[in-house]
């Protein structure tokens, strides 16, 4: 059985029941080529459905049209070193940004790290924070719209605004929601208030672009924005990149082999993807050429299809001849493997530029700056 | 049936039976002697007995003694104006820091009394906040050795460490030190992790003159201190200041004519004491004059004792001649109006001269500075 949680995310998802479940809306053809529209352009993974599920997008995209605009927010846990699951949501999010022109809030979990984690150092996340930080910058982020804070050093700006919404959630809510029980520590009993503080930052509607197992937070906060003044959030959910070694769960990062991380040289990814990535193929290549290739179930044609090969046709192409068992497992996993250094190349030269101007981010841009003064609650 | 948590305290406490439940120690006389040795004086409301019982007091005298030293930590909820009751720990601790030369901190839960309060603002907590710090600054603290810091002001230098104390504190223990339930909102429940946090400010033994309500969270702190690193805090306890109109509960800022408030006049003074004080005296001058008052349930009396005739002996004639009928209830509540107002007088003056070097105590005091320096985690 699946699970789907903040914290686990195991089994195979069913991304349907999901929806059921969170009573989340998937996004239609409608919505999706609505989208499409607005930004001038599509985007790969929405129109390849990896991001499925929304709540109120349809509402952004009428303050968008309607000049009120809206605002992004999305976030990382620095637990440890990133790898390619991770930047999902901020390339998605990135893209967000460029075509709507959005303010963008980006927040670093550290409390949350420390006090759901038994054994972490608040030292080792502060380092993996760190680290984080520039993997994010690099991603492209317009300086001058573009918050990232981490929730310990911020805290002092919003304390109050988390009291007051603290002040809305009980215990039962979170037992509830989050399955919290007897033995959960009062701090991670509390950081929901941290999560849900960002999307009250402006008073336009808030959209988050972010794996589903984050929405629990969503629907706490939508059930008491109004009440303390604010907008309901919206919300725009990714299915959850699949590890290497098949379709069930998500990339982990504590499964080191499973996952791509954002450092991994060439021959390192080589040896991952040939090594690990579950192959829809067959056991030989005399019946693989005979039966074809079964790209639903293939690692490597799905984060292709997620992520790296943009080109509708190329992709078209890489399936039929998959199918088709024209392309073997291993020509598969090579395109794989040229994409993702390709791509890892780039990241790691973007990392090095941003170092430059990282305080943009933090403390200095245009946003960060005017974030630095504000006070919520009087 | 009394009921006395850092929320409530009503009925009739009964000292010894709290004693006995919140498993402390009673104050004795061999204790309370070597205090007042080491002290070079003895304290009115030591030796009589109105801070009564403690926690580990003898391993603080015995740290004082090795030249080892200790510190002080006592708070104050800033939900209004304060009365008279809310100075008694505070006048105590004074003479505790003047005496042992100890660093003082004092925190102002301004985030406490948001999350536990249904009707208040944040802005009015500020306000009260600011009002009670020149009350507080007005008692005397030495400016150098003494940290007055509003919890919400202060927030990120001690967030990690709150933190840290939020993972050794479960919903099991909350429920049962604090009785909190599962409507009780989660910024409550977080709020005992900064109350323990100041008992962490240095690595010597924390001694926390509070009233005996306060000791819930002293006994989660001696659970968990050690396996943090630190020392386990020790607590000298006060019984409460009773109100002006009888013996049970205390002094309390919901009931104002119970209440003496620190900006109270002369005039209302007079009247409220000569309207509601609880009188130990007889119907009428006649049988008073033949039968005699009861001191021990006249609470004009019992002010006197706790705090306004430091003399032992004016004390015991009052004492002795109302009992005998001599001093009657009008005379004896004019002789406690005249040291409330004489008392009243001198603080307002030390308010108006605190207000001068406030920032010594809050920021640019030499622990104060070290203070905004610190961080406890790394």
């Amino acid at each position: 059985m699946a699970e789907v949680t903040p914290w686990e995310v195991s089994g195979e998802v069913d991304y349907d029941k999901l929806v059921a479940e969170f009573g989340t809306k998937k996004i239609d053809e409608p919505l999706s080529q609505r989208m499409a529209r607005l930004a001038g352009s599509q985007n790969v993974m929405l129109g390849r459905k990896f991001f499925f599920s929304h709540r109120d997008m349809d509402l952004v995209l009428k303050d968008y049209e309607s000049g009120r605009g809206f605002f992004l927010y999305t976030g990382r846990g620095p637990s440890g070193p990133m790898h390619i699951g991770h930047l999902i949501p901020l390339l998605f999010t990135k893209w967000l940004q460029e075509r709507f022109k959005a303010n963008l809030y980006i927040e670093i979990t550290d409390d949350e790290k420390f006090v759901c984690k038994r054994e972490i150092t608040w030292g080792g996340i502060q380092k993996a924070a760190a680290d984080n930080i520039l993997d994010i910058a690099a991603v492209g982020f317009d300086p001058e719209r573009t918050f990232i804070f981490k929730d310990s050093e911020y805290i002092r700006n919003v304390y109050p605004l988390m009291l007051k919404v603290a002040k809305k959630i009980n215990l039962t809510t979170t037992k509830a929601v989050f399955g919290f029980n007897e033995q959960t520590n009062i701090g991670l009993n509390f950081y929901p208030a941290y999560q849900i503080v960002p999307t009250l930052f402006e008073k336009k509607r808030c959209l988050i672009p972010a794996a589903i197992d984050q929405d629990p937070y969503w629907r706490i906060q939508r059930d008491i924005a109004e009440s303390l003044g604010y907008e309901k959030t919206a919300a725009i959910h990714s299915k959850f990149l699949p590890p290497l070694t098949g379709m069930a769960g998500k990339m982990s990062s504590s499964n080191a082999d499973t996952a791509i991380w954002l450092s991994d040289g060439p021959k390192a990814v080589r040896n991952k993807v040939m090594k690990y990535a579950f192959s829809g193929g067959q056991a030989t290549v005399d019946e693989h050429r005979r039966l074809g290739g079964n790209p639903d179930v293939d690692v490597a044609y799905q984060w292709l299809s997620i992520l790296f090969e943009e080109d509708d046709k190329k992709l078209k192409a890489l399936h039929d001849d998959y199918r088709a068992g024209k392309l073997l497992t291993g020509e598969l996993k090579q395109v794989l493997v040229d994409k993702i250094n390709e791509f890892l190349a780039v990241h790691a030269k973007k990392r090095e530029q941003a170092a430059k101007h990282l305080r943009k981010f933090t403390h200095d841009g245009k946003l960060a700056s005017a974030m630095w003064e504000k006070n919520f609650v009087d």
